[in-house]
Protein backbone atom coordinates (compact mmCIF):
# COMPACT_ATOMS: atom_id res chain seq x y z
CA UNK A 1 0.00 0.00 0.00
CA UNK A 2 1.19 3.55 -0.97
CA UNK A 3 0.68 6.40 1.84
CA UNK A 4 0.73 9.81 0.25
CA UNK A 5 0.50 13.02 1.98
CA UNK A 6 0.93 15.60 -0.62
CA UNK A 7 -1.72 16.45 -3.19
CA UNK A 8 0.90 16.68 -5.96
CA UNK A 9 2.27 13.45 -5.56
CA UNK A 10 -1.21 12.18 -5.10
CA UNK A 11 -2.44 13.91 -8.41
CA UNK A 12 0.95 12.55 -9.97
CA UNK A 13 0.37 9.47 -9.24
CA UNK A 14 -3.73 8.79 -10.37
CA UNK A 15 -2.92 10.88 -13.49
CA UNK A 16 -0.26 7.66 -14.02
CA UNK A 17 -2.91 5.09 -12.97
CA UNK A 18 -5.27 6.66 -15.01
CA UNK A 19 -3.14 7.00 -18.74
CA UNK A 20 -2.75 3.10 -18.10
CA UNK A 21 -6.65 3.18 -18.57
CA UNK A 22 -7.44 1.98 -14.94
CA UNK A 23 -10.09 2.53 -13.26
CA UNK A 24 -10.17 4.19 -9.93
CA UNK A 25 -12.59 3.83 -6.77
CA UNK A 26 -12.28 6.24 -4.12
CA UNK A 27 -13.38 6.03 -0.59
CA UNK A 28 -12.86 8.81 1.34
CA UNK A 29 -13.10 8.97 5.07
CA UNK A 30 -12.26 10.82 8.35
CA UNK A 31 -10.60 7.60 9.35
CA UNK A 32 -10.93 5.36 12.81
CA UNK A 33 -11.74 2.38 10.34
CA UNK A 34 -14.55 0.40 11.23
CA UNK A 35 -15.93 -2.79 9.47
CA UNK A 36 -18.69 0.15 7.88
CA UNK A 37 -15.16 1.91 6.08
CA UNK A 38 -13.91 -1.48 5.36
CA UNK A 39 -16.89 -2.85 3.48
CA UNK A 40 -16.96 0.56 1.02
CA UNK A 41 -13.57 -0.83 0.16
CA UNK A 42 -14.65 -4.04 -0.40
CA UNK A 43 -17.23 -2.84 -2.92
CA UNK A 44 -14.79 -0.67 -4.28
CA UNK A 45 -12.04 -3.33 -5.01
CA UNK A 46 -15.20 -4.95 -6.94
CA UNK A 47 -15.88 -2.56 -9.54
CA UNK A 48 -12.53 -0.36 -9.62
CA UNK A 49 -8.54 -1.56 -10.83
CA UNK A 50 -7.16 0.68 -8.50
CA UNK A 51 -8.86 1.97 -4.76
CA UNK A 52 -8.07 4.43 -2.85
CA UNK A 53 -8.85 5.51 0.26
CA UNK A 54 -8.24 9.43 2.02
CA UNK A 55 -8.05 9.78 5.87
CA UNK A 56 -8.83 13.38 6.67
CA UNK A 57 -10.63 14.53 9.46
CA UNK A 58 -11.85 18.02 7.67
CA UNK A 59 -12.47 20.77 10.13
CA UNK A 60 -14.35 22.95 7.89
CA UNK A 61 -17.67 20.46 8.49
CA UNK A 62 -17.27 21.04 12.46
CA UNK A 63 -19.21 23.82 13.93
CA UNK A 64 -17.09 25.73 16.12
CA UNK A 65 -19.28 23.74 19.36
CA UNK A 66 -18.70 20.28 17.52
CA UNK A 67 -15.84 17.41 18.46
CA UNK A 68 -13.01 17.95 15.93
CA UNK A 69 -10.34 18.10 18.56
CA UNK A 70 -11.76 15.55 19.97
CA UNK A 71 -12.85 13.17 16.90
CA UNK A 72 -11.21 9.68 17.56
CA UNK A 73 -7.98 9.74 15.62
CA UNK A 74 -5.64 6.35 14.54
CA UNK A 75 -3.57 6.63 12.24
CA UNK A 76 -1.38 3.73 13.06
CA UNK A 77 -4.10 1.12 13.31
CA UNK A 78 -6.33 2.60 10.15
CA UNK A 79 -3.03 1.71 8.13
CA UNK A 80 -3.05 -1.82 9.10
CA UNK A 81 -6.58 -1.93 8.58
CA UNK A 82 -6.66 -0.28 5.29
CA UNK A 83 -3.47 -2.33 4.04
CA UNK A 84 -5.37 -5.77 5.21
CA UNK A 85 -8.56 -4.24 3.49
CA UNK A 86 -6.60 -4.05 -0.03
CA UNK A 87 -6.17 -0.52 -0.16
CA UNK A 88 -3.63 0.32 -2.82
CA UNK A 89 -2.97 4.04 -2.41
CA UNK A 90 -3.80 5.89 1.39
CA UNK A 91 -4.27 9.33 0.97
CA UNK A 92 -3.09 10.89 4.51
CA UNK A 93 -2.91 14.69 4.09
CA UNK A 94 -2.46 17.50 6.98
CA UNK A 95 -4.81 20.45 7.47
CA UNK A 96 -2.59 22.51 6.03
CA UNK A 97 -1.54 20.69 3.01
CA UNK A 98 -5.57 20.64 2.18
CA UNK A 99 -6.12 24.53 3.13
CA UNK A 100 -2.63 26.17 2.55
CA UNK A 101 -4.17 29.31 2.78
CA UNK A 102 -7.38 31.48 3.33
CA UNK A 103 -9.57 30.53 0.49
CA UNK A 104 -10.82 32.39 -2.25
CA UNK A 105 -14.29 31.00 -2.51
CA UNK A 106 -17.08 29.46 -0.44
CA UNK A 107 -19.41 26.70 -1.73
CA UNK A 108 -22.92 26.71 0.16
CA UNK A 109 -25.05 24.27 -0.52
CA UNK A 110 -28.34 25.42 -0.31
CA UNK A 111 -30.75 22.13 -0.93
CA UNK A 112 -31.13 19.34 1.19
CA UNK A 113 -29.38 20.46 4.21
CA UNK A 114 -31.92 22.08 6.44
CA UNK A 115 -32.79 18.73 7.55
CA UNK A 116 -32.04 15.42 9.84
CA UNK A 117 -28.36 16.44 11.02
CA UNK A 118 -27.84 19.71 8.80
CA UNK A 119 -30.52 21.34 10.64
CA UNK A 120 -28.56 21.90 14.04
CA UNK A 121 -25.18 21.75 11.93
CA UNK A 122 -24.87 25.01 9.64
CA UNK A 123 -22.33 24.89 7.33
CA UNK A 124 -21.77 21.14 7.88
CA UNK A 125 -22.25 20.28 4.23
CA UNK A 126 -20.64 23.43 2.79
CA UNK A 127 -17.29 21.88 4.28
CA UNK A 128 -18.04 18.64 3.01
CA UNK A 129 -18.45 19.72 -0.64
CA UNK A 130 -15.71 21.78 -0.19
CA UNK A 131 -13.59 19.09 0.93
CA UNK A 132 -15.10 16.80 -2.09
CA UNK A 133 -14.56 18.77 -4.68
CA UNK A 134 -11.06 18.76 -3.61
CA UNK A 135 -10.17 15.33 -2.82
CA UNK A 136 -12.18 14.11 -6.19
CA UNK A 137 -10.14 16.68 -8.20
CA UNK A 138 -7.07 15.43 -6.43
CA UNK A 139 -7.76 11.77 -7.28
CA UNK A 140 -10.15 11.92 -9.56
CA UNK A 141 -12.13 8.57 -9.41
CA UNK A 142 -14.31 6.90 -11.64
CA UNK A 143 -16.23 6.03 -8.51
CA UNK A 144 -16.54 7.15 -5.19
CA UNK A 145 -18.06 5.19 -2.17
CA UNK A 146 -20.24 6.33 0.66
CA UNK A 147 -22.24 4.77 3.49
CA UNK A 148 -25.79 5.06 3.61
CA UNK A 149 -25.88 5.31 7.87
CA UNK A 150 -24.90 9.48 6.72
CA UNK A 151 -27.86 8.97 4.08
CA UNK A 152 -28.33 12.71 3.69
CA UNK A 153 -24.91 13.25 2.94
CA UNK A 154 -25.18 11.24 -0.04
CA UNK A 155 -28.15 12.94 -0.86
CA UNK A 156 -26.69 15.66 -0.94
CA UNK A 157 -23.36 14.68 -2.28
CA UNK A 158 -24.69 13.10 -5.17
CA UNK A 159 -26.82 16.71 -5.82
CA UNK A 160 -23.24 18.36 -6.19
CA UNK A 161 -21.84 15.71 -8.69
CA UNK A 162 -25.13 15.97 -10.42
CA UNK A 163 -25.33 19.69 -10.60
CA UNK A 164 -21.93 20.60 -11.25
CA UNK A 165 -20.99 17.05 -14.03
CA UNK A 166 -18.59 16.17 -11.81
CA UNK A 167 -16.94 13.23 -14.34
CA UNK A 168 -17.54 10.16 -11.88
CA UNK A 169 -20.25 8.19 -9.81
CA UNK A 170 -21.16 8.23 -6.17
CA UNK A 171 -21.98 4.96 -5.56
CA UNK A 172 -24.24 4.66 -2.06
CA UNK A 173 -23.25 1.17 0.43
CA UNK A 174 -25.65 -0.14 2.62
CA UNK A 175 -25.10 0.28 6.55
CA UNK A 176 -23.00 -2.07 8.36
CA UNK A 177 -24.67 -3.33 11.92
CA UNK A 178 -23.68 -5.16 14.80
CA UNK A 179 -25.14 -8.50 15.03
CA UNK A 180 -27.46 -7.09 17.35
CA UNK A 181 -28.16 -4.35 15.01
CA UNK A 182 -25.77 -1.23 16.10
CA UNK A 183 -24.96 0.69 13.23
CA UNK A 184 -21.41 0.35 12.75
CA UNK A 185 -19.91 4.04 13.93
CA UNK A 186 -16.69 5.37 14.91
CA UNK A 187 -18.34 7.41 17.60
CA UNK A 188 -19.86 3.52 19.54
CA UNK A 189 -17.03 4.03 21.57
CA UNK A 190 -18.34 6.70 22.91
CA UNK A 191 -21.37 4.56 24.85
CA UNK A 192 -21.17 3.53 28.32
CA UNK A 193 -21.51 0.00 28.47
CA UNK A 194 -24.80 0.52 29.63
CA UNK A 195 -25.80 2.89 27.16
CA UNK A 196 -24.55 0.18 24.24
CA UNK A 197 -26.92 -2.49 25.42
CA UNK A 198 -29.72 -0.11 24.84
CA UNK A 199 -28.76 1.35 21.49
CA UNK A 200 -29.53 -1.57 19.30
CA UNK A 201 -33.19 0.03 20.27
CA UNK A 202 -32.78 2.38 17.65
CA UNK A 203 -32.58 -0.20 14.26
CA UNK A 204 -35.36 -2.16 16.05
CA UNK A 205 -37.31 0.99 15.76
CA UNK A 206 -36.58 1.42 12.29
CA UNK A 207 -37.67 -2.30 11.69
CA UNK A 208 -41.16 -2.40 13.58
CA UNK A 209 -42.12 1.05 11.60
CA UNK A 210 -41.66 -0.94 8.64
CA UNK A 211 -43.48 -3.76 9.53
CA UNK A 212 -45.64 -1.54 10.68
CA UNK A 213 -45.82 0.20 7.08
CA UNK A 214 -45.99 -2.68 5.28
CA UNK A 215 -49.10 -3.39 7.23
CA UNK A 216 -50.46 -0.49 5.70
CA UNK A 217 -49.70 2.80 8.37
CA UNK A 218 -49.00 5.14 5.91
CA UNK A 219 -49.24 8.76 7.56
CA UNK A 220 -45.98 9.82 8.47
CA UNK A 221 -47.26 11.09 11.93
CA UNK A 222 -48.21 7.99 13.27
CA UNK A 223 -45.22 6.23 12.20
CA UNK A 224 -42.70 9.32 13.77
CA UNK A 225 -45.53 9.03 17.18
CA UNK A 226 -44.85 5.15 17.58
CA UNK A 227 -40.83 5.40 16.97
CA UNK A 228 -40.64 7.98 19.41
CA UNK A 229 -42.21 5.65 21.45
CA UNK A 230 -40.34 2.75 21.18
CA UNK A 231 -37.20 5.33 21.81
CA UNK A 232 -38.39 6.44 25.28
CA UNK A 233 -39.46 3.37 26.36
CA UNK A 234 -36.32 1.60 25.60
CA UNK A 235 -33.13 4.00 26.07
CA UNK A 236 -32.14 6.95 28.25
CA UNK A 237 -30.97 8.84 25.63
CA UNK A 238 -32.75 12.14 24.74
CA UNK A 239 -34.76 11.61 21.02
CA UNK A 240 -33.07 14.48 18.64
CA UNK A 241 -35.13 14.03 15.81
CA UNK A 242 -37.03 11.22 13.80
CA UNK A 243 -37.97 12.79 10.38
CA UNK A 244 -39.47 10.99 7.37
CA UNK A 245 -38.64 12.58 4.16
CA UNK A 246 -38.75 11.27 0.49
CA UNK A 247 -35.47 10.62 -0.58
CA UNK A 248 -33.15 11.91 -1.84
CA UNK A 249 -35.16 14.53 -2.80
CA UNK A 250 -35.61 15.15 1.21
CA UNK A 251 -38.86 16.79 1.40
CA UNK A 252 -41.47 16.83 3.69
CA UNK A 253 -44.06 14.04 3.01
CA UNK A 254 -47.39 13.04 4.84
CA UNK A 255 -48.39 10.30 3.61
CA UNK A 256 -45.44 7.17 2.66
CA UNK A 257 -45.22 6.93 -1.09
CA UNK A 258 -42.67 6.35 -3.46
CA UNK A 259 -38.76 6.64 -2.04
CA UNK A 260 -38.99 7.47 1.24
CA UNK A 261 -36.43 7.86 4.22
CA UNK A 262 -37.22 7.47 8.16
CA UNK A 263 -33.88 8.90 10.13
CA UNK A 264 -33.53 9.12 13.52
CA UNK A 265 -30.80 10.54 16.29
CA UNK A 266 -30.78 9.89 19.36
CA UNK A 267 -28.15 11.97 22.16
CA UNK A 268 -26.28 9.38 24.81
CA UNK A 269 -24.47 10.69 27.52
CA UNK A 270 -21.42 11.42 25.47
CA UNK A 271 -22.13 9.36 21.45
CA UNK A 272 -24.83 11.20 19.80
CA UNK A 273 -26.21 7.90 17.20
CA UNK A 274 -28.12 8.31 14.20
CA UNK A 275 -29.13 5.19 11.98
CA UNK A 276 -32.10 4.88 8.88
CA UNK A 277 -33.65 2.80 6.58
CA UNK A 278 -35.06 3.72 3.05
CA UNK A 279 -38.47 2.45 2.31
CA UNK A 280 -39.65 2.03 -1.78
CA UNK A 281 -43.33 2.28 -1.37
CA UNK B 1 -14.23 19.37 -36.10
CA UNK B 2 -16.73 17.24 -33.78
CA UNK B 3 -19.41 19.24 -32.73
CA UNK B 4 -20.95 18.29 -29.69
CA UNK B 5 -23.88 19.37 -27.64
CA UNK B 6 -24.90 16.95 -25.02
CA UNK B 7 -22.90 16.97 -21.50
CA UNK B 8 -22.82 13.00 -21.53
CA UNK B 9 -21.38 12.66 -25.31
CA UNK B 10 -18.62 15.33 -24.28
CA UNK B 11 -17.77 13.31 -21.35
CA UNK B 12 -17.49 9.99 -23.28
CA UNK B 13 -15.45 11.53 -25.85
CA UNK B 14 -13.37 13.53 -23.44
CA UNK B 15 -12.59 10.12 -21.41
CA UNK B 16 -11.62 8.24 -24.23
CA UNK B 17 -9.01 10.67 -25.34
CA UNK B 18 -7.45 10.79 -22.01
CA UNK B 19 -7.30 6.83 -22.20
CA UNK B 20 -5.84 7.25 -25.22
CA UNK B 21 -2.92 8.96 -23.31
CA UNK B 22 -3.70 12.28 -25.26
CA UNK B 23 -3.69 15.85 -23.47
CA UNK B 24 -6.51 18.20 -23.86
CA UNK B 25 -6.07 21.67 -23.99
CA UNK B 26 -9.28 23.83 -23.80
CA UNK B 27 -10.78 27.38 -24.82
CA UNK B 28 -13.84 28.38 -22.30
CA UNK B 29 -15.33 31.27 -24.62
CA UNK B 30 -18.80 32.80 -25.25
CA UNK B 31 -18.59 32.99 -29.14
CA UNK B 32 -18.56 35.43 -31.59
CA UNK B 33 -15.07 34.55 -32.13
CA UNK B 34 -12.54 36.61 -33.17
CA UNK B 35 -9.03 36.68 -33.57
CA UNK B 36 -7.91 37.09 -29.70
CA UNK B 37 -9.71 33.73 -28.87
CA UNK B 38 -8.52 32.16 -32.30
CA UNK B 39 -4.97 32.81 -30.60
CA UNK B 40 -6.33 31.52 -27.42
CA UNK B 41 -6.19 28.14 -30.14
CA UNK B 42 -2.92 28.67 -31.94
CA UNK B 43 -1.52 28.39 -28.34
CA UNK B 44 -3.58 25.48 -27.08
CA UNK B 45 -2.61 23.65 -30.03
CA UNK B 46 1.65 23.99 -29.75
CA UNK B 47 0.77 22.25 -26.28
CA UNK B 48 -1.87 19.83 -26.73
CA UNK B 49 -2.43 16.70 -28.94
CA UNK B 50 -6.52 17.80 -28.96
CA UNK B 51 -8.02 21.32 -28.58
CA UNK B 52 -11.94 21.76 -27.22
CA UNK B 53 -13.15 25.23 -27.13
CA UNK B 54 -16.96 25.32 -25.56
CA UNK B 55 -18.88 28.74 -26.78
CA UNK B 56 -21.76 29.23 -24.18
CA UNK B 57 -22.96 32.39 -23.27
CA UNK B 58 -23.32 32.07 -19.57
CA UNK B 59 -26.55 33.96 -18.41
CA UNK B 60 -25.19 33.32 -14.83
CA UNK B 61 -22.27 35.56 -14.91
CA UNK B 62 -24.62 38.59 -16.76
CA UNK B 63 -26.46 41.12 -14.18
CA UNK B 64 -30.27 41.63 -14.30
CA UNK B 65 -29.36 44.84 -16.19
CA UNK B 66 -26.69 42.98 -18.17
CA UNK B 67 -26.30 42.61 -21.65
CA UNK B 68 -27.01 38.65 -21.76
CA UNK B 69 -30.12 38.78 -24.46
CA UNK B 70 -28.28 41.54 -26.91
CA UNK B 71 -24.97 39.97 -26.40
CA UNK B 72 -23.53 38.96 -29.75
CA UNK B 73 -23.96 35.63 -31.15
CA UNK B 74 -23.12 33.94 -34.51
CA UNK B 75 -22.79 30.48 -34.17
CA UNK B 76 -22.26 29.69 -37.95
CA UNK B 77 -19.69 32.18 -37.87
CA UNK B 78 -18.07 30.40 -35.29
CA UNK B 79 -18.22 27.32 -36.67
CA UNK B 80 -16.27 27.91 -39.43
CA UNK B 81 -14.05 29.91 -37.51
CA UNK B 82 -13.26 27.27 -34.97
CA UNK B 83 -12.76 24.58 -37.78
CA UNK B 84 -10.32 26.70 -39.96
CA UNK B 85 -8.12 27.41 -36.17
CA UNK B 86 -7.65 24.15 -35.97
CA UNK B 87 -10.36 23.22 -33.09
CA UNK B 88 -10.65 19.19 -32.66
CA UNK B 89 -13.78 19.23 -30.41
CA UNK B 90 -16.73 21.93 -30.21
CA UNK B 91 -18.65 22.01 -27.55
CA UNK B 92 -21.89 24.21 -28.23
CA UNK B 93 -24.71 22.98 -25.18
CA UNK B 94 -27.74 25.02 -24.45
CA UNK B 95 -28.61 26.95 -21.67
CA UNK B 96 -30.77 24.21 -20.68
CA UNK B 97 -28.45 21.40 -21.05
CA UNK B 98 -26.06 22.92 -18.61
CA UNK B 99 -28.58 24.29 -15.77
CA UNK B 100 -31.12 21.20 -16.01
CA UNK B 101 -32.82 21.82 -12.74
CA UNK B 102 -32.19 24.44 -10.01
CA UNK B 103 -28.71 24.26 -8.24
CA UNK B 104 -28.14 22.62 -4.80
CA UNK B 105 -25.23 24.82 -4.00
CA UNK B 106 -23.74 28.15 -4.37
CA UNK B 107 -20.19 29.15 -5.56
CA UNK B 108 -19.20 32.30 -4.07
CA UNK B 109 -15.89 33.59 -4.80
CA UNK B 110 -14.92 35.96 -1.77
CA UNK B 111 -11.35 37.38 -3.07
CA UNK B 112 -10.36 39.45 -5.57
CA UNK B 113 -13.47 40.24 -6.81
CA UNK B 114 -14.45 43.85 -5.57
CA UNK B 115 -12.38 45.22 -7.80
CA UNK B 116 -12.27 46.69 -11.46
CA UNK B 117 -15.15 45.33 -13.54
CA UNK B 118 -15.86 43.22 -10.67
CA UNK B 119 -16.95 45.87 -8.60
CA UNK B 120 -19.96 46.80 -10.08
CA UNK B 121 -20.89 43.24 -10.97
CA UNK B 122 -21.95 41.57 -8.19
CA UNK B 123 -21.88 38.11 -8.69
CA UNK B 124 -20.43 37.83 -12.13
CA UNK B 125 -17.45 35.95 -10.55
CA UNK B 126 -20.28 33.11 -8.91
CA UNK B 127 -21.38 32.69 -12.84
CA UNK B 128 -17.99 32.51 -14.03
CA UNK B 129 -16.74 30.00 -11.15
CA UNK B 130 -19.64 27.81 -11.63
CA UNK B 131 -19.51 27.93 -15.30
CA UNK B 132 -16.11 26.82 -15.32
CA UNK B 133 -15.97 24.45 -12.51
CA UNK B 134 -18.64 22.78 -15.00
CA UNK B 135 -17.00 23.06 -17.97
CA UNK B 136 -13.55 22.00 -16.70
CA UNK B 137 -15.91 18.72 -15.04
CA UNK B 138 -17.25 18.04 -18.71
CA UNK B 139 -14.06 18.73 -20.95
CA UNK B 140 -11.43 17.32 -18.17
CA UNK B 141 -8.40 19.46 -19.80
CA UNK B 142 -4.78 19.30 -19.09
CA UNK B 143 -4.47 23.09 -20.02
CA UNK B 144 -7.49 25.97 -19.92
CA UNK B 145 -6.37 29.18 -22.28
CA UNK B 146 -7.29 32.53 -21.05
CA UNK B 147 -7.04 35.70 -22.32
CA UNK B 148 -5.42 38.26 -20.43
CA UNK B 149 -7.54 40.95 -21.92
CA UNK B 150 -9.96 40.07 -18.73
CA UNK B 151 -6.97 40.06 -16.21
CA UNK B 152 -9.08 40.10 -13.45
CA UNK B 153 -11.28 36.73 -14.97
CA UNK B 154 -7.47 35.05 -15.07
CA UNK B 155 -6.41 35.74 -11.61
CA UNK B 156 -9.43 34.53 -9.83
CA UNK B 157 -10.25 31.15 -12.41
CA UNK B 158 -6.21 30.95 -11.36
CA UNK B 159 -7.08 31.53 -7.41
CA UNK B 160 -10.08 28.33 -8.12
CA UNK B 161 -8.34 26.17 -9.27
CA UNK B 162 -5.41 26.51 -6.61
CA UNK B 163 -7.87 26.59 -4.08
CA UNK B 164 -10.12 23.42 -5.32
CA UNK B 165 -6.92 21.35 -6.31
CA UNK B 166 -8.48 21.09 -10.58
CA UNK B 167 -5.74 19.21 -12.04
CA UNK B 168 -5.34 21.44 -14.51
CA UNK B 169 -3.06 24.51 -15.78
CA UNK B 170 -4.61 27.58 -16.46
CA UNK B 171 -2.48 29.36 -18.86
CA UNK B 172 -2.54 33.26 -19.75
CA UNK B 173 -2.15 34.63 -23.23
CA UNK B 174 -1.17 38.06 -24.33
CA UNK B 175 -3.73 40.77 -25.65
CA UNK B 176 -4.33 40.30 -29.42
CA UNK B 177 -4.60 43.81 -30.82
CA UNK B 178 -5.59 45.64 -33.68
CA UNK B 179 -2.97 47.13 -35.46
CA UNK B 180 -3.96 50.61 -34.42
CA UNK B 181 -3.53 49.16 -30.80
CA UNK B 182 -7.51 48.53 -29.79
CA UNK B 183 -7.48 45.34 -27.84
CA UNK B 184 -9.97 42.80 -29.90
CA UNK B 185 -12.99 42.45 -28.73
CA UNK B 186 -16.49 41.00 -29.38
CA UNK B 187 -18.47 44.33 -28.08
CA UNK B 188 -15.80 46.79 -30.55
CA UNK B 189 -18.88 45.69 -33.14
CA UNK B 190 -20.72 48.26 -30.64
CA UNK B 191 -18.47 51.44 -31.50
CA UNK B 192 -19.24 53.97 -33.84
CA UNK B 193 -17.14 55.10 -36.13
CA UNK B 194 -16.20 58.35 -34.29
CA UNK B 195 -15.52 55.97 -31.54
CA UNK B 196 -13.45 53.35 -33.23
CA UNK B 197 -10.89 55.68 -34.41
CA UNK B 198 -10.84 57.14 -30.59
CA UNK B 199 -10.58 53.74 -29.24
CA UNK B 200 -6.88 53.43 -29.81
CA UNK B 201 -6.38 56.21 -27.16
CA UNK B 202 -6.71 53.80 -24.82
CA UNK B 203 -3.64 51.05 -25.08
CA UNK B 204 -2.02 54.27 -25.97
CA UNK B 205 -1.83 55.64 -22.43
CA UNK B 206 -1.13 52.93 -20.60
CA UNK B 207 1.88 52.43 -23.04
CA UNK B 208 2.42 56.13 -22.07
CA UNK B 209 1.60 55.53 -18.26
CA UNK B 210 4.98 52.80 -18.90
CA UNK B 211 7.03 54.97 -20.59
CA UNK B 212 6.79 56.74 -17.02
CA UNK B 213 7.20 54.65 -14.51
CA UNK B 214 10.65 53.10 -16.40
CA UNK B 215 11.53 56.66 -16.07
CA UNK B 216 10.76 56.39 -12.57
CA UNK B 217 7.65 57.40 -11.15
CA UNK B 218 6.08 54.89 -9.23
CA UNK B 219 3.47 56.30 -7.05
CA UNK B 220 0.18 55.27 -8.30
CA UNK B 221 -1.71 58.30 -7.55
CA UNK B 222 0.02 60.22 -10.27
CA UNK B 223 -0.03 57.47 -12.46
CA UNK B 224 -3.66 57.06 -12.76
CA UNK B 225 -4.07 60.62 -12.90
CA UNK B 226 -2.16 60.94 -15.79
CA UNK B 227 -3.88 58.38 -17.63
CA UNK B 228 -7.04 59.97 -16.62
CA UNK B 229 -6.23 63.04 -18.14
CA UNK B 230 -4.83 61.17 -21.24
CA UNK B 231 -7.92 59.58 -21.89
CA UNK B 232 -9.98 62.60 -21.39
CA UNK B 233 -7.87 64.72 -24.02
CA UNK B 234 -8.38 62.21 -26.63
CA UNK B 235 -11.94 60.25 -26.40
CA UNK B 236 -15.64 61.41 -25.68
CA UNK B 237 -16.10 58.21 -24.09
CA UNK B 238 -16.73 58.33 -19.80
CA UNK B 239 -14.12 57.10 -17.73
CA UNK B 240 -15.43 53.58 -15.72
CA UNK B 241 -12.23 53.46 -13.57
CA UNK B 242 -8.54 53.63 -13.97
CA UNK B 243 -6.76 51.53 -11.21
CA UNK B 244 -3.71 49.85 -10.31
CA UNK B 245 -2.84 46.39 -8.12
CA UNK B 246 -0.79 44.21 -7.40
CA UNK B 247 -1.00 41.42 -9.84
CA UNK B 248 -2.52 38.69 -8.96
CA UNK B 249 -3.35 39.36 -5.56
CA UNK B 250 -5.64 42.49 -6.85
CA UNK B 251 -4.29 44.34 -3.76
CA UNK B 252 -4.31 48.16 -3.95
CA UNK B 253 -0.86 49.59 -3.77
CA UNK B 254 0.65 52.83 -3.27
CA UNK B 255 4.07 52.36 -5.06
CA UNK B 256 4.46 50.25 -7.94
CA UNK B 257 6.93 47.72 -6.87
CA UNK B 258 6.70 43.55 -7.80
CA UNK B 259 4.33 42.76 -10.65
CA UNK B 260 1.34 45.27 -10.76
CA UNK B 261 -1.61 45.86 -13.03
CA UNK B 262 -2.44 48.87 -14.83
CA UNK B 263 -6.21 48.80 -15.97
CA UNK B 264 -8.97 50.78 -17.66
CA UNK B 265 -12.58 50.71 -18.56
CA UNK B 266 -14.12 53.30 -20.69
CA UNK B 267 -17.84 53.46 -21.15
CA UNK B 268 -18.67 54.62 -25.17
CA UNK B 269 -21.90 55.56 -26.48
CA UNK B 270 -22.90 51.38 -26.64
CA UNK B 271 -19.67 49.91 -25.58
CA UNK B 272 -17.74 49.64 -22.65
CA UNK B 273 -14.06 48.86 -23.89
CA UNK B 274 -11.29 47.31 -21.28
CA UNK B 275 -7.67 47.29 -21.17
CA UNK B 276 -4.60 46.31 -18.80
CA UNK B 277 -1.02 46.07 -19.19
CA UNK B 278 0.84 43.74 -16.70
CA UNK B 279 4.18 45.74 -16.02
CA UNK B 280 7.24 43.84 -14.10
CA UNK B 281 8.70 45.90 -11.79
Amino acid sequence: MNIITTVREMQEQMKSIRNAGKTIGFVPTMGYLHEGHLHLVEEAKKQNDVVVMSIFVNPLQFGPNEDFDRYPRDIEGDEKKAETAGVDYLFVPTVSEMYPSEASLNIIVTKRVNVLCGRKRPGHFDGVATVLTKLFHIVSPDRAYFGLKDAQQVAVVKSIVDDLNFPLEIVPVGIVREEDGLAKSSRNVYLTPEERKEAPALYRSLKKAEALIEEGELHTETIIKFISNELQEHTNGKIDYVEIYSYPQLEPIATINGTCIIAIAVQFSKARLIDNIIIEK
